[in-house]
């Protein structure tokens, strides 16, 4: 699994950075996180072709965020798309889309599942592959706003064969009953159940995407040990009032976040236009939180190692 | 006057390519011709402002043409605008735009002037400021298309003084006579009216914006004698058969226009994806008409001469 930052600044363009884009990248499948104008073109530039995309999550409703969905939308219809897709976010998105020409349901070349959260929701998974799960919880911006928590699983094994193997199962027509939901008899005389040998080692990472915010109960569940949180960090502690009033988090703060979800990186993200050099919000987070880096567009950083691999496009 | 591509694809993107959008210059002022995704961020690479541009004209509702203008609106309304906003195009437009949030009137921190052009209309001036004026006619693309004629006057003078010498008119406190609307005598005898001195030698230049289109006649009009004609040339003679199809234009098509319009020089824009090399669109039109361009995104093209004089940005 895999991040690949596309836009990362806040809502006053700068020629440097691109708006809220992220992609998460996991056995070729794509989430895309938020789409900012111009999204489409940072995805080619990335080489993520949008067939890949299988839902796009978005945030909140502010247009640094959304901007880029509809031409995101319209040219996957153009391109004859006929895969479904789903868009997780505020319930109103379902409206705008479809008022936009070109983009209502009849329209399009494909299907759009969308996953409505109203405001007051707590927590709800909102989407799921075989080895992907996401679950959402409502963010702190004053407009309503929502992080996501992606979980990654290893394969899917029905049953743990050495948990088995330790209670005494022992030959293979018992390993099939158990995978198959039957609980069977070992020649020791015991009863197993399929549910005491559950597989319970498929956990394997866990990324927290948590934009826009200040520092909330919200972003430290869904950070909780997670291997990679990408937190924005708007500005520095300088600027903390404003950082308050407008509904945003400083560098110090998303490091505090980091740190008290015992996360194991920490990248920043959603640079307000005044840093154009980032060193200042990467320093003042690490006082605090030591392993945190300024995600860098179209690099790609490796969820599990959280390191930057390789730059998106250049190796593909 | 000066013309500055910012996006010169058709609808599929590429990477070396923007989507449809066009910038004219004149004195300070800038008029943006279509819209498509990502804009904001070629102005900001051309160094062209966006609180300087007083109207944008959309040429038809195909997302290649209008998704960037949700952002950028977004984006002058972040900025405080407060100046108001003229937006050309067809009707469905302002209730298309004040759906999206952010962007409804309320919202916004500047008025926009909708100028709504309804299927059937002829012509109609669509823009006037004191020293231009755009003017509007239906191309033939299937959707809905609008094309769009900018003149552009010298400084207003009241009266044409050599013509009044001419006439006799020899002292100041005539001419300042006929400057207020007020027939003065010569010393001949002879009576002099305002309009027989009035100024007709405004006209500086006429530029002409065709695109999406078959060759028709409402292109024609748009392109009589203009110093410059912008006109599509999605496919070369090659797909003359899906250019007609899909409501395009070829090259070869493009400059027949140009030459029976009289026009002083032709740029081609909204290239198919297909190509990455554009020269076999120049030379198909220059056999036609010698005197064509590829539109080159960020050069500046002055409208009178018509020739690239500088990048765009490059020399701001």
């Amino acid at each position: 699994m895999e991040l690949i930052p596309l836009g990362t600044s806040s809502a006053t363009l700068v020629k440097e950075r691109g708006l809220s884009a992220h992609v998460l990248r996991s056995d070729g499948s794509v989430l895309l996180f938020d789409c900012g104008d111009g999204t489409q073109f940072r995805l080619k530039n990335a080489g993520i072709r949008h067939s890949r995309i299988k839902a796009i999550l978005i945030s909140h409703l502010h247009g640094d965020h959304l901007m880029g969905l509809f031409g995101l939308l319209f040219s996957m219809s153009l391109a004859r798309r006929d895969t479904s897709l789903t868009i997780v976010g505020p319930e109103e998105l379902a409206s705008i889309v479809s008022a936009i020409p070109g983009l209502s349901p009849s329209e399009l070349s494909f299907r759009i599942n969308y996953v409505k959260l109203k405001e007051g929701f707590e927590h709800e998974e909102v989407y799921r592959e075989d080895q992907l799960c996401v679950n959402a919880r409502p963010l702190d911006h004053g407009a309503f706003c929502i992080g996501y928590r992606v979980t990654k699983y290893g394969p899917k094994k029905k049953i743990d064969v050495e948990r088995a193997r330790m209670l005494g199962v022992n030959n293979s027509e018992q390993f099939r009953s158990l995978a198959m939901g039957k609980s069977v008899l070992t020649t020791g005389g015991q009863l197993i159940t399929p549910k005491e040998v559950e597989d319970t080692s498929r956990l394997q990472a866990v990324f927290a995407y948590v934009t826009d915010t200040r520092p909330c109960a919200g972003a430290l569940e869904l950070a909780k040990n997670a291997n990679l949180l990408l937190h924005e960090a708007t500005f520095s502690q300088e600027h903390e009032a404003l950082g308050w009033s407008t509904g945003h988090t400083t560098a110090a703060g998303a490091a505090a976040v980091a740190a008290d979800a015992g996360v194991n990186k920490l990248l920043l993200t959603h640079f307000s236009s005044r840093y154009s050099d980032l060193s200042v919000l990467e320093e003042e987070a690490r006082t605090i939180f030591p392993n945190t880096a300024i995600a860098r567009e179209y690099n790609v950083y490796d969820i599990m190692s959280a390191d930057a691999k390789q730059e998106a496009g250049m190796a593909r």
